[in-house]
């Protein structure tokens, strides 16, 4: 069941990860790992249920998913048997789960786990071809806008506790699709204009008008109404009463519907204290097809932009698809390599300096060439600091150099010496390392039985 | 870059997982996290570095490694681009990273990550194809014996820590192989006559003699004299006495090597107080041709038998083959499947019954059929309770029946009741639900803003 030491063609090999992957290694990993930790607290304290899923699924759950970007799905050979593929996102296995699980009408579900892409790779860029999603969802049938209110609130808890300022931009694909009905728009052409307008946050009015006009095929006249709709934005209050004075939609069944569901959120919002971060955005359209309802993307308040950092929105129609039940669902996609990125740019972390967390102790044997290295003796001491769950070191050599103890202690906050006066008095001496500047002092000498006791004491002092 | 909402063959399909593998959910998935938690936290106290590698490989990168078992590895569809295959264990990559990372000449890196083989899944005893693994390592040149005594004082807390009385066997190549050359088994047939030997804990001896006679072609003369070898186990200080004392091992240089190592090895296992747990067993082969000196397997020490919960041992020569650098490396599987299944029967679960943890508190609306529901009030109560990190949840309908909220906090420990006659008042009714026994108990009014001190203070009563 594992390696054999034969001649291989290893010895040739370049070396290397798969294209568009990479490891995660010592602070980086914690940093990511941290990350994980904080957001997924946020998703228990409302209830979340975890969930993980294999890294495939058959071939067959994944078809006719995913239009075009199938083509980016990653295939397993035929090795006889079933034919698989890697899972391409999380949503198609919670929707599969979901639809194989009849006893659940509804749950709040959390997922953090990589995802599959044949992509062209950008990693400077942070776009990867295996990278992780992390996705909590609301399934089921609820009162209007309650999960939407509680998504939300999710947001804004999960940054405030990664410290992150953010603001969530909002819209609705019933208002987006009512606007483009009332400019104008054949409803044939709704979803492409509405793809054109999703770049209002990258591009200037004038190109999105210009793609409209010269390669959507939609007229000057009604580009110009859609412009005049679409680029507004603020807080909700403003821009629901902008909408409901606008006589032009008094008629469209759509936007109204939208705009009553709209306000039923904005005071759910309120009673959240979540209002605040929230910015109406009728240019947001959202790329995907699935949406039905509210759409949402959030960005950081910071002239660091990274583009958004999570996203998400209501989503009716997808568990149905696999014919077994209907389940309504909304959802919330994380950005984890993005805010990854943020923040370690944040902490100026270097990955290859920081493998390894320093200990919080490391013990020296001292003494002169006759000295035989206290092995067992600092073995002992490790045991002991383990024992009260303090991460503690020593020289793995029988008998090491003092300078080689020194060159490892660095940075240690805390070193243990024993030499042969100490111990045979039946001492230890414990020393504080942070000061910067080099003393003379040669540390306080505490009895042997008292060692973890002294350690800790250091620990906690400034 | 996600699903389609189109006609897709998706309603006729079976649902399920692949072959041999299953989704993770709620209680059985925290029981599962935790233990990932307990075990990397004794890594990470003995400096253990966290590794993540990608799922997938270059297929070179595996092309050698498992002899006959290569059969069972995962192979990705050429699509054009690098040839890739799942990732088979954690030591394979590890070896890849390391042979990649020339800065790197000393090591303890951890990785728990889950594996793929294409093997016969038998899913009631734990063996999936895709399945978790949990490896701790410790690479480089140190002193002889010092870091199998970390590895071993790792076992010890990791056990420990998951609350499991465990027994470690071990043994060592060096000392197995000088007894059968001493036996008179050529040295070609070692490796064989070395994996019947290892049946001794599931078979009699008849069994494995008549394995190594009739199939291997021992003579029943060598087969007598392993026996009388390799049935002896007991603690390491009888056992090396033992093996010192026996004439006919004396002139075998690496018995005598052997010796001398588990010597000190006796040492400091007695210095770091893991000596009791260690089981010298002259019978544990283990199944891998690339160990090179300490092997071991870890058994729990209840009638609750499921085989080796942990196993591993020094290999000397791994990294190697990729030709850039020699490390020598010794490590420790555990065997995350096996400890899962006996702490979640000594938990008695049942994941379906579990899927959601019940929150700290439930907000319930009291009043009759005109009241309003108060569904802003309970979000308002539930933000308050989210901020102080107190898992709160309410009805998500807007006018919820008495009924409907009584049913969903079963089981809930603390209700928060809001009716029209607490909020005219400014106050709110809290009540402790965890006596079995109906009571008339209306629980205790607080002031409003009282409300998260007033939960508080619930929660921590008995």
């Amino acid at each position: 069941m594992a390696p054999e030491v034969t001649s291989s063609p290893s010895a040739n090999l370049k070396l290397k990860t798969p294209k568009g992957t990479k490891d995660w290694v010592g602070q980086s990993l914690r940093l990511r790992d941290t990350i994980f930790e904080t957001i997924s607290d946020v998703f228990q304290c409302h209830g979340g249920v975890p969930l993980d899923t294999p890294v495939f699924e058959l071939r067959d759950v994944l078809t006719g998913k995913y239009g075009a970007d199938a083509r980016l799905i990653y295939n397993l050979e035929d090795q006889g048997g079933e034919i698989l593929s890697l899972r391409y996102d999380l949503a198609v296995p919670f929707a599969r789960w979901l639809a194989m699980r009849s006893d659940v009408k509804q749950i709040k579900r959390y997922q953090i786990a990589k995802v599959y892409r044949r992509d062209q790779p950008a990693i400077t860029r942070g776009r990867l071809r295996e990278f992780y999603q992390c996705d909590f969802d609301i399934a089921g049938t609820y009162d209007p806008m309650i999960p939407e209110a509680e998504i939300l609130r999710v947001v804004v808890e999960a940054f405030r506790e990664l410290e992150m300022g953010i603001t969530i931009k909002l819209n609705d694909r019933r208002i987006l699709d009512g606007l483009f009905a009332v400019s104008g728009v054949p409803s044939d052409k709704i979803r492409t204009v509405s793809s054109a307008v999703d770049k209002l946050d990258k591009e200037p009015w004038e190109m999105v008008r210009r793609e409209m006009v010269d390669e959507k095929g939609i007229t000057a006249d009604v580009a110009d109404r859609i412009g005049q709709y679409v680029r507004r934005r603020g807080n909700m209050g403003d821009m629901l009463a902008y909408l409901a004075t606008e006589d032009a939609f008094s008629n469209n069944a759509d936007i109204q519907c939208g705009i009553k569901d709209l306000r039923l959120l904005m005071s759910y919002l309120e009673a959240m204290d979540a209002l605040d971060t929230v910015s109406f955005d009728l240019s947001l359209a959202r790329g995907l097809d699935y949406y039905t309802g509210l759409i949402y993307e959030v960005v950081i308040n910071e002239p660091n932009q990274v583009g958004s950092i999570a996203a998400g929105g209501r989503y009716d129609n997808l568990v149905g698809m696999y014919g077994k039940q209907q389940v309504p669902c909304i959802g919330i996609s994380f950005g984890i390599d993005r805010i990854f990125t943020i923040l370690e740019q944040r902490q100026k972390m270097s990955d290859s300096a920081n493998l390894k967390r320093q200990p919080d102790v490391y013990i020296i044997a001292a003494g002169g060439k006759d000295s035989d290295g206290f092995l067992l003796e600092r073995m002992k001491a490790a045991r002991e600091l383990w024992d009260a769950g303090i991460q503690a070191e020593y020289s793995p050599k029988v008998k090491p150099t003092l300078q080689s103890q020194f060159n490892a202690s660095k940075d240690v906050p805390i070193v243990v010496i024993m030499g042969q006066e100490e111990i045979s008095q039946g001492q230890v001496r414990l020393k504080q390392m942070k000061s910067d500047v080099e003393t003379k002092d040669r540390g306080i000498l505490v009895a042997r039985e008292g060692l973890v006791q002294g350690v800790k004491e250091m620990m906690v002092q400034p």
